[in-house]
C-alpha cells in the first residue's frame, strides 16, 4: 500500500510520444440519422490512431464469456509481436452479433489499413509526401486492432463506417486537438474526456506513456483473468521494449489499476486495454526486469491508475468517489474477495449515496463475502483523503464512542477513505468504488415510450 | 419446474393451526421516544408466539458470519427437538452489538418465559384458569426462541424490552386480529403484511400450516447453506412430526422459497425462519418419508414460497416482480450461478425498471457468471406470465426479428418472465427478483441532515 511515484504530466494523451498520429469523425454509427457529421455538432464516433513505424503490442480483453467481436478479434492480434494502427468506434459495441459481427470487425480492420495505405499513394507525386507517407503503404489488415463501444446486439452500419474511416484516414496527425477529439470519439455516457501522458527519462532519452480511456457504466473490469465494464483505455509510448515485457507490464498496470474500480459490479462484454510503444524515443530496447524497466512499469502503473480513477468518478450518477482499503485478511484473495462484496453492496453504496457511513452495512457485506471474518476483531474506519486521521466507527467488534454524526462529516465529502482490517493476517486490497444514486437509475432504466431508448 | 400443488387457503396465518397463541405490543425499541404505545398510532415493535404444549422445532438460519445474537441463540435452540414459544422484535436487529448482544437476546427468552409462566400463577385461583394455563408453568428460557430485525449496532433497549414483554404476555390468545398484530410487528420498511395459512389431511385429519414472514431489503436469503437479506418467517403447524424429519422438510422448503428470492442480491444478518409443530391435529406422528410427509412437505413448500414472493413484491422500491427461468445449462450449480447474475446484475435489473426487455444485459451478465456459457447457442424470451407463450429476442445466438417495442409489451407489465436456455445441458433454476428502482436508491441511502436516519 505504499504511494505510487508521482510522474511529471505533460498534454497531448496519446499524441505526446513521438510518431502516433490519431483523428477523429462522426460517422452516425447509432444511426441517429442526421446525416451531416461533427459540423452539425454531433459528437465524433469514429477515430484511428496510427504509429509511424511498427509498434511493440499488448492489450488485456474482458473476461467475459460473451464477449464481442472486436475483442476476439484485438485479442488475436494483441497475442502478435507488433502493430501498427487501432480503429476505434463509440455507438455500437458489435457485441452478440453472431458471425456477421466478427466478419464486421475484420472487415473494419481491412478498411484502416486501406485508408491510411492510401494516404501514401494519393501523396506520393506530391509535395506534401514523406518517408512517413511511405511506411504507411506497407500497413495490412493484420497490423490494425479495433475496439467498440456502445449498443450490445445491434449490427455495425458497415456503410457509414466505412464512409467515416476514409473521412478520417486524411485527417491523421500529431496534434492536441485531434488528441482530444479522439478522447472525446470514445466516450458514450461519459460526461467528460480521461486523458493523461507523462514524461520520464530511460537511458537519458525522453520517453512518454500516453493514454486516453472511457467508462461510464457496465464498470467492474476483469481483464485477462479479470476486467468487468465497457470501459476502453488506449495508450501509446515511444519506449523500445520487447513484446513479452510490454506485455507483462501492461498486465501488472492493468490489475492494479483498471481491475480494482467498480461502478456497478458488472462486467462488459467489451473492456479492452491496448498499448503500442514504437521504440521512437531512441532508448536501448528494454530486454529484461532491470531498474530501466522498473522505471516504466511505475510510468505505466501510474497512467493506468489515473486513468482508471477518472472512469469512477465520471461513473454513471457516481456523486462520491471512495477508496476502500481492505487490510489484515488472512490471504491477498480473501482480501479481495472482502473488498469486492463492500465495493458492490446495493446497501452500502446507497449509504454513500446519503453520505451515511453506516459501517452496520459494510460489516454485513464482510460477512456474506468469501473472505473469513471473524466479527469480535474486525476494525472499520473513514478518513477524509488517504494519509488523513482515521476514525473508527467499529473497532475490535463494537461500536465505538464516535458519534454517526461525527463519522458523516467525512462521508459526506464528495472523496472519502474507508478502511476495513480484518485483523486476522497479511492480505490487503485496494478498490477505488462510487455511490449508488438514484441518478444511475434513472440513466440506465431505458424508457418504454422511447424505443430507441431500448437495449442500451 | 412442474408446478406446484395448489392447497387451500384459511384465514388467521399462524393462530390457524390448533393450540397456537400470540400477541403483539408497542413498546419503542427504536426509542422513537413517544412513550406511550400502540395506542397512539404507534406500529406494534414485539410480540410472542406460544404453543400450548411442547412443539417439534426447525430453523433455518443467514449463513452470514456476521450474524446476529438471536440467531446464534435462536439456532441453538431450533437444533433441539422441542421448542414452546418465540419472542420477536422489530426496530433493533441486535447485530454487531458483542457479547452484550448475546446476553440480551438469551435475557430476552428468559424475560419472555417468566411473563408466559407467571400467567397460570396469575390465573391459577381465578375461573379462568386452564389446563393450558398449567402446560404454560412449566416453560423455560431453553424452550424460547428469538428473532430481530431493525438497526444494526445498537444495544437492546432492554428495559423496553422487558416492558413490552410483560404487557404482551397476558394479551396471549388465539385469534384473527392478535395474528394480524403480529404480522404487522415484525414488519420493518415493508408497506404491507405477508400472512398466509393452509389446510389439508393427513390421516384424515385436518391439518394446518401458518406462517408470517418480513422482508423489504437486504434481500437475498441464503439460509443455512445459503440465505441473504433480513427476512424473517415464522411457520406454525398443528401436525405431528419427529423433529429430524420436520428440519428436513424445513430446509427443502426454504431451499426452494427464500433462498432463490433477490431484492437487493445483499445478504443480511438477521435471515431467520422458524417453525413449530405442536401435533394438536391429531394425526399419527409421521416418522418416515412416506407419502403422507410428502402431503405435508408439498403443503409447507406451498406455503414458504408464497411468502416469499410476497417479500419480493412488496420489496424497498420495488415495481416489478420478475419470474427468472434459466435451463439449458450444464448442470444445477451452473443453472443457478447464472440466474443468480442476471437477477442481481444492476444494469439488467435498471433495464426491469423502466420496462426494457434488454436482453443484451442479460447476455452480458450470462457471460460473466460462474456457469459456462456459449453465446452461440443462448435462447432468452420473455413472456407475460408463466405458461403464456414465450416471445425471444435472441435465438441461438443472433437477435430475433422480434421488436424491442413487442418485447417491452411484456416487460413493462407489473409482472413477467423472463426464460434463458442455455442449450447445454439439463440444469435449471428458477429465481424470483425485483427490478432495482430510483425508490429503491431514496429509501435507503440515508439524510446525513437527519442523525436519526443513518446507520439503518
Amino acid at each position: 500500500m505504499r504511494p505510487s511515484r508521482q510522474f511529471k504530466t505533460i498534454p497531448d494523451s496519446i499524441c505526446a510520444p513521438r510518431g502516433f498520429k490519431c483523428a477523429a469523425v462522426f460517422c452516425d454509427i447509432k444511426r441517429i440519422g442526421t446525416g451531416k457529421g461533427s459540423e452539425t455538432g454531433q459528437k465524433r464516433d469514429l477515430a484511428l490512431i496510427v504509429s509511424d513505424v511498427p509498434a511493440t503490442v499488448a492489450g488485456m480483453f474482458t473476461s467475459n464469456q460473451v464477449c464481442a467481436a472486436p475483442v476476439k478479434l484485438s485479442a488475436k492480434r494483441a497475442a502478435g509481436k507488433s502493430a501498427r494502427a487501432i480503429v476505434v468506434n463509440s455507438g455500437n459495441a458489435n457485441a452478440c452479433t453472431g458471425g456477421q459481427g466478427l466478419r464486421d470487425a475484420e472487415e473494419m480492420t481491412r478498411l484502416a489499413a486501406r485508408a491510411v495505405a492510401a494516404l501514401y499513394e494519393r501523396r506520393k507525386n506530391s509535395v506534401r509526401a514523406t518517408v512517413i507517407d511511405c511506411r504507411y503503404k506497407r500497413i495490412s489488415a493484420k497490423d490494425v486492432l479495433v475496439c467498440s463501444t456502445g449498443r450490445i446486439g445491434v449490427a455495425m452500419p458497415m456503410k457509414n463506417v466505412e464512409r467515416g474511416i476514409q473521412k478520417c484516414a486524411p485527417l491523421l496527425t500529431r496534434s492536441t486537438s485531434n488528441a482530444r477529439q479522439v478522447a472525446e470519439a470514445i466516450l458514450t455516457s461519459d460526461t467528460r474526456r480521461k486523458e493523461i501522458a507523462v514524461e520520464f527519462k530511460v537511458d537519458n532519452r525522453l520517453v512518454r506513456v500516453g493514454g486516453i480511456c472511457k467508462g461510464a457504466g457496465m464498470i467492474q473490469p476483469g481483464m485477462d483473468q479479470k476486467l468487468h465494464a465497457t470501459m476502453l483505455a488506449l495508450i501509446t509510448s515511444d519506449l523500445a521494449i520487447e513484446s513479452n515485457l510490454l506485455k507483462r507490464a501492461l498486465q501488472i498496470a492493468v490489475d492494479q489499476s483498471f481491475n480494482r474500480i467498480t461502478v456497478d459490479g458488472d462486467m462488459s462484454t467489451n473492456d479492452s486495454v491496448i498499448m503500442l510503444a514504437n521504440g521512437l524515443a531512441g532508448n536501448a530496447r528494454i530486454e529484461n526486469r532491470s531498474s530501466r524497466f522498473e522505471i516504466f512499469q511505475a510510468a505505466l502503473n501510474y497512467v493506468c491508475l489515473e486513468l482508471a480513477k477518472l472512469i469512477v468518478r465520471d461513473g454513471e450518477g457516481v456523486s462520491r468517489f471512495v477508496t476502500l482499503r481492505v487490510q489484515g485478511a488472512r490471504n491477498m484473495r480473501h482480501a479481495e474477495a472482502a473488498a469486492r462484496a463492500i465495493a458492490n453492496s446495493s446497501l452500502v453504496k446507497t449509504s454513500w449515496c446519503g453520505g451515511d457511513p453506516n459501517w452496520g452495512r459494510i460489516l454485513c457485506a464482510l460477512g456474506y463475502s468469501r473472505a473469513k471474518v471473524d466479527e469480535s476483531i474486525v476494525d472499520i474506519g473513514y478518513a477524509k483523503s488517504t494519509g488523513r486521521e482515521v476514525i473508527f466507527g467499529f473497532k475490535r467488534g463494537k461500536p465505538t464512542n464516535v458519534s454517526l454524526r461525527k463519522l458523516a462529516k467525512i462521508t459526506s465529502g464528495k472523496e472519502f477513505d474507508v478502511y476495513v482490517d480484518l485483523n486476522l493476517g497479511r492480505g490487503h486490497f485496494i478498490m477505488y468504488a462510487s455511490d449508488l444514486t438514484e441518478d444511475y437509475v434513472a440513466f440506465n432504466k431505458g424508457d418504454v415510450s422511447d424505443p430507441t431508448s431500448l437495449g442500451g
